[in-house]
């Protein structure tokens, strides 16, 4: 089964709004195993709005409109829906009642006239009380499918969907039941990926695949469809598994978890702490650590250090290897490394340094250039990257490699032993 | 003129991720004039696609494809464009040598064979130059329009488009012009910006105001119609003067740049280096200022501390204050501020220490205490926070709070003087 949403309202189409509604709404929907096959922002204009639901309605069962059913002489849903359905809007004297009391419940003065403009209602339509507003919400079914009108702010369209519409589209008949299983990636581009693991994800017809990326990781997401959702996951994590034993430890999680939380949830579980030296990351890996939530259990500290005299000072980086090598160095590196583990007292430590720019490359070292070294008990390995793109770029995808380097050196200890 | 815009990708049909590349699109082209009446996201589905294109051109000159034209098999923009305007593809074998160069350039394995699907084009169409991607832009024009066809990813579609797209746009007749005034504003409440200027900017009917909140700042938009550009734009900075001087030095800039960014202006300006010493915000101070290019030229380095330890013997604060007062305290980021300071020999020191949750709170400090310190030569000012929300929530906010002091700081500075 799948649903179509349009969000309706000439603001939506300005650079500052977007619509969000139909995240919630495309997860709720998702969850009964209905799939959302097209989404459209559309500005309050009546005829194009009604030459959207026929178009809407003759590819799709379930079509949803959020937006434009408000009191203003601008919300033309209603009346869109009216001309698309060929159907008229019947004046429902109750619904202005309601709109009445609750107008002067919250303490304002006489009701507007335009607010009856909300009590015409789809002939054959359900009215759908709106607890948090004064527009109702309207359910209309025949044997073309479900038209829904619902309210635009996401406080009134929520709690309305929840309670009436979810109630409604759970007693229509689903075919299928679907399973979703999903495997992070890090360290591999997406080509890559794609050609390791398109033969055998395109083999497994019964399964829809998605591979998402993102800068350094990508997403390998498996819904599976089927009677049940028993069998949807058996399925999944069959194909799952394929992808998993093809990419290897490549594969950080199967929880849909991120990167830093999977390397704190290692870190945690065997005791290891974790100190960190930046520069040209300038702590966005201390950011990223951090952000996860007990973090403090592992996490003991980081430095930035964007001078000579600091990678000196507070790293103990030695004047010599800055001297001889540069700051922007294999050596550099794997000292600010050993550093961070030393002043923070830390079993695992990490450090950057490189090149951002957009200023300061030279032909020995380009822009781009990011040494990434990881130190613990057993010694020292550094990285060097070459990195294209810009500032933000850089700093990305070496703080990727910096996260993911500590996480392969904790699981190669394993190896190791 | 209208556009539509359709954004390609199954991914975008998904609760997790959203099109934010029409939010930039739709900007610039409000500035030329040229309104966006529809956006529709759909996955990757050629027959739907090609519906969408004839559907679009039917009804606008301007037709914008953002996704889809990526190497893998599920990327079909190009092959649906095909199909809409009955044109063939055809191969342009110079194309694939630029993804060969660029691949290698990186560093990376030979090109893999699916990248040569990006060396398709629209016959008719002008091939657009992708600086930072493998899938290059096109341009295709006929007398039903403009169709483009750009790469999805923001870091690839903005430059792209900015400086291929935008010059030939320019080059079409446009009956209005439009200029946008725009002023970020930092330290007020949506509310109190809105009940303040709100008499302002509703009194100019010429300029459509639009306020934009995002935490810890509030941008205010004013976009001017006119016959002429300057007429446009004397309207649009008429209103912004009256706006800003409404609002004071909350104003943080009238160039539409990040808060971190002005600072870093100030302090390059006054020859003033900056140190940070961070708690609860984890590096995110010092992540939000290296962000920006040149900042090396004032921003020293940082310490992020998660221990008593690591307070103590790297920011030199006392074992006393520590004790007396507790590691979230006045007292506690007064000394981080002042330790940063002399560590990184930096002439303005900032701190933060705090309660970020979701566990830590107590009665004394419940959860989203954060106390803020800006230390420079004439003192130290403490400001202390309860921020409600979740950890990030807190980060957030007290990273934002601690910008601003430090701008205000240096403005309060010239007063004192």
């Amino acid at each position: 089964m799948t649903a179509e949403i349009i969000a309706v309202g000439s603001e939506l189409l300005t650079p500052a709004r977007m619509d969000t509604n139909s995240l919630f709404l495309t997860q709720k929907l998702n969850e009964l195993g209905i799939d959302v096959v097209r989404k459209t922002i559309i500005g309050d204009d009546r005829e194009r709005l009604a030459d959207e639901i026929r178009q809407a309605r003759g590819s799709s069962r379930i079509v949803i409109m959020t937006g434009g059913i408000g009191p203003t002489l601008d919300d033309v849903s209603r009346e869109a829906a009216s001309d698309a359905l060929s159907r008229p809007l019947d004046y429902h004297p109750e619904i202005t009642v309601e709109i009445e009391k609750r107008i002067s419940r919250l303490g304002r003065h006489k009701m507007a006239e335009i607010n009856k403009r909300q009590a015409y209602v789809l002939r054959g339509a359900d009215v759908l009380p709106n607890a948090n507003g004064t527009a109702p919400g309207q359910w209309f079914e025949d044997d073309r499918g479900i038209l829904m009108l619902l309210p635009g702010p996401p406080r009134e369209i929520e709690p309305l969907f929840e309670t009436q519409c979810l109630p409604r589209l759970r007693k229509l008949e689903f075919p299928h039941q679907f399973y979703t299983a999903s495997l992070r990636v890090a360290g591999l581009p997406e080509s890559e990926v794609d050609e390791r693991i398109g033969p055998i994800y395109s083999a497994e017809s019964r399964v829809a695949t998605t591979i998402l990326a993102s800068p350094g990781e990508i997403q390998v997401h498996m819904r599976a469809q089927a009677a049940t959702t028993a069998e949807a996951r058996e399925i999944a994590m069959a194909l799952s598994k394929l992808v998993e034993a093809e990419l290897g430890s490549s594969v950080f999680t199967r929880e849909n978890e991120p990167l830093e939380a999977v390397l704190l949830r290692i870190c945690r579980e065997r005791k290891i702490s974790v100190a960190v030296a930046e520069s040209c990351t300038g702590g966005k890996i201390a950011e990223h650590l951090t952000a996860i939530a007990g973090a403090s259990e592992s996490f003991r500290g980081a430095v930035v250090t964007y001078t000579n005299e600091a990678k000196r000072n507070l790293l103990h980086v030695s004047s010599k290897t800055l001297e001889d090598h540069g700051a922007v160095s294999r050596e550099t590196a794997a000292e600010m490394a050993q550093g961070a583990r030393r002043i923070f007292e830390a079993s695992l430590g990490v450090a950057t340094t490189g090149i951002a720019g957009p200023d300061g490359g030279s032909d020995k070292t380009p822009l781009g250039t990011v040494f990434v070294a990881v130190a613990d008990d057993d010694g020292v390995e550094v990285d060097e990257l070459h990195i294209g793109g810009d500032r933000e770029r850089v700093r990305v995808w070496a703080t990727r490699r910096a996260l993911n380097m500590m996480r392969r050196r904790l699981e190669g200890r394993d190896e190791r032993l």
